[in-house]
């Protein structure tokens, strides 16, 4: 597996392929913006015309494209699973709803070639260090002839199932959490802040005991920002849980927190924060349970 | 500060007693049961046959009762309050809803008396080593008069205001995120179940990822389990969840979040399974998203 095919060059996918060049794979690479192909031409890697080119002869092709929806223009309508050498894999690592991913495997399968859903978790940090998390679903040979690329992409490598979309479905509960954990944390520092707590106590001793989080300890910081930068946006999360309703919906599956949680993101997007960093999540909740700071003087 | 009384030696007020003795203070304690009284006085405690004969002429009375009516009766219906030397300390450690700890702070100070609002998080563990989290809201110079005492027990010890009821409003968030945690692992257990997600692998995935939380590394495991042994209860979490809902309703604060945890765990407690560990919430997921066992063959 010596020529790789990389499709989606973004904010996670050229360091990505970065890793995999200084692995030592031949790496052709393919994405609408010019400036990511640069960057990998000058680290040693090569660029590509189209996906078709990119993925023309090689033994891999990974997709770190945005959604199912590109997934499947690059490989069935841009002609990528078609170039690609016969015996090749094709390794589906943009977050994805798992029946679209399970649906992608198929057509994948009965073109011939084989199969890996192995959706990242680890943000731009794990993708630039090599430290991503990786849930990959495949048949247990083709996760054998997947490992060694997988492994220079990330040091937490699980092989959750041999079904596509199983690895999708991982991402899918792990966002769930995120999401759920993340509108939490707001909701905590809404009942808090009503009580007139001292927000930056709260934290200490909530990110101290048993009610700690992840998420808490990573966004509850921003929470007390008014302006945090933006590490992750709102309207990433309204995505992540409209995926993970989708796979609840499919499985006939009822998830009340994470439907909660996930009107508090589309309101956050509707009241205008959509872009704003996800923990201004708790921007809902103000809305929700604070008098607007425009209209306290008048009642 | 050298006289304490201490009424309430359960499963954490006993261990908790018995740290103040080794601290050195002179701790006379009521309680129900006399093994717990005979515990104190083998460590070196002595016995009072009442809650008012524990605090007669104390500096301190600290209360480690089940919950505000028990603080109540014991303070004004017990005499245990008429009884406390004119310039002692109460200090209320029990788990109580905010606006009821506010109500019993205001008619101990009206009697002259001081008052202290420190709910504990930490646990059985966290009792018997000392390591207590204490979430302490009081007045600066009587916060200043209880520290001595207070930090015999905690190693974690917050100022959080000098409102009583304040403490137990950290403590109701600190619960409130408890609580959505425990639910929240639940639910991503019965949506990965559904797709037949090994959950030993899935776990292991979550508790190293940014899904993690305490809870679902310390409950987990046990959703493992179909009997685990009790921790602690789901009726636990059917009172904090309803405390916590009874601080949104009292300061008109909406928790979806917190809402929707409550009603899984009165489901798993409806369902029969109140006494069971807390982590059994995933019962009444299972009521919710899985065909009972004795009706899969029915079709």
């Amino acid at each position: 597996m010596a020529g790789i095919g990389f499709v989606g060059l973004g904010a996670m996918g050229l360091p990505m392929a970065l890793r995999l060049v200084a692995a030592g794979f031949a790496v052709r690479g393919f994405d609408l913006k010019a400036a990511a192909l640069d960057a990998l031409t000058q680290a040693g890697g090569t660029r590509a015309a189209s996906a078709a080119e990119a993925a023309a002869g090689t033994d891999a092709l990974v997709l770190m494209v945005v959604n199912s929806a590109q997934a499947r223009a690059v490989l069935f309508d841009g002609g990528a699973l078609a170039a690609l050498k016969s015996s090749a894999v094709v390794i589906l690592m943009a977050t994805c709803a798992p029946a679209d991913t399970a649906g992608i495997g198929e057509e994948v399968e009965a073109a011939g070639r084989r199969f890996v859903d192995a959706p990242v978790s680890g943000g731009v940090v794990g993708a630039t260090g090599g430290t991503l998390t990786i849930m990959a679903a495949a048949r247990n040979e083709v996760f054998a002839a997947a490992r060694p690329l997988l492994a220079a992409l990330g040091d937490k490598l699980f092989h959750v199932g041999e079904r596509p979309g199983q690895g999708a479905m991982v991402k899918t509960v792990n966002q769930l959490l995120c999401g759920v954990h993340i509108a939490a944390a707001a909701e905590a520092f809404s009942l808090a802040g009503k009580a007139g707590i001292d927000r930056r106590i709260l934290l200490e001793i909530l990110s101290g005991s048993a009610a700690s989080s992840w998420m808490l300890k990573d966004r509850g910081p921003r929470m007390l920002e008014d302006e945090p930068a933006v590490a992750s946006a709102v309207d990433i999360f309204v995505k992540d849980l409209s995926l993970v309703l989708d796979a609840g919906r499919a499985g006939k599956a009822a998830l009340p927190l994470a439907a909660a949680a996930h009107q508090m993101f589309l309101a956050a997007s509707g009241l205008g924060h959509g872009g704003a960093d996800d923990s201004q999540v708790l921007r809902a909740y103000r809305a929700l349970n604070e008098e607007p700071p425009s209209r306290t003087g008048e009642g």
